[in-house]
């Protein structure tokens, strides 16, 4: 992945884009014609100081993206006229699934802070992105924009954490600890059902991992046995 | 949707944020003890100036969380141990699709750009978020990760499924009905507190509706009851 900035404008702008393609993981930045970089731009890269530093400088766009694979080009402006094809644009999130499936080299082209891409070269683009926006104003900031898609890039390709959470067995002694506590309780009966499966969907929508089980499990248990103990003793 | 910035300190960030804030469509902004706002702020902001002059500037946290009905944290730095529940986050996106359900005011909290939110900060949230990022350098800049979670809330937010939550004071109700039950099972005192923030967070993953919460508050204050009622026989 290569992130191509077209004519930036800002050196501060400039670095930070660099940060957040350290924090996406992304390390080839090319840049077409540049604004001069100064104390700002690596102020603003932070950790990504080097990607700023390791940066290719080129003259023209031909240069910047002749050895890619496949050329996207972001766009502030969508359109719905079909008959404008170049400025029909798909999704971030599109995008990422799309691009799941690439191999070789994809540049990210990122236009100037003032009139992002030029026509001529949106029309060398393979693909259009467009992040959605509200009407009223909808253009990015350039680096706000980078973050996007290096976000939504990052996350199609980043494996998802593996994390335990309850099992089957757990999740239905849960429930069944949830109806002893109900009939501990002397709940009416016939709101019974129906509030075993409010909590059993609530649960469903917490998916709560094995350490919350138990510490539930816990304090339900705990509940009824008080009840059933103080019982006893009556 | 209120966003909140703890103690910002850098004046450039504070405008960037309120950019992103007018191109997803959110305009309220709470500034927590910030740094002085002045010409790069403006600048910064482009066409989000309006919200950075009406931004409300409070003296603490209490003050911007008070009337939120649901508090999301946002914390750079993820973990996979269970039992530090405190710091356990959901994606981005996952937290879009849960708040697509939720009415009421949500505040999404962003903390300072060196420390992040503080421990006792992060424990007075519902729910945590973090944005998934490279390991060698997982902190995005303070107006990045605005923009990234506005832009997931932004493309989330669909004109349908209109449902009432649980408002912020039947949650209190609620978690406050969780710690008399914990009182009356005597709780083991050194755990009462994790156990509480374990039952908070998995609240705020399954953002309960009002009939929810009705229920489980019955189902809660009808233990407490049953076992106090019982003591008094004893």
């Amino acid at each position: 992945m290569r992130v191509v900035l077209v004519e930036p404008k800002n050196e501060g702008n400039v670095g930070a884009v660099a940060r957040a393609m350290k924090n996406f993981d992304v390390h080839d930045l090319v840049l077409v014609n540049p604004c001069a970089l100064g104390p700002e731009a690596r102020q603003r890269a932070m950790h990504g100081a080097d990607i700023l530093e390791s940066a290719t400088v080129v003259p023209d766009l031909t240069s910047a993206i002749q050895d890619a694979d496949l050329i996207i080009g972001t766009s502030g402006i969508d359109t719905s006229n079909e008959k404008r094809f170049a400025r029909i644009a798909v999704r971030p999130s599109d995008l990422a699934i799309k691009l799941g499936k690439a191999r070789g080299t994809t540049a990210l082209l990122f236009g100037r802070e003032d009139f992002g891409l030029l026509e001529e070269e949106l029309l060398r683009c393979d693909l259009l992105v467009t992040i959605p926006a509200a009407k009223p104003y909808p253009i990015l900031n350039l680096s706000h924009a980078a973050t996007v898609l290096l976000y939504e890039l990052f996350n199609a390709r980043a494996p998802t954490r593996p994390s335990r959470t309850m099992s089957g067995l757990e999740k239905e002694k849960l429930h069944s600890a949830f109806a002893d506590l109900l009939d501990a309780t002397d709940y009416p009966p016939h709101k019974i059902g129906r509030t075993r499966i409010m909590f059993r969907r609530m649960m469903g929508r917490a998916v709560p991992s094995g350490w919350e089980f138990h510490a539930l499990m816990g304090v339900l248990q705990r509940a009824t046995k008080r009840i059933r103990r103080l019982e006893g003793k009556r």
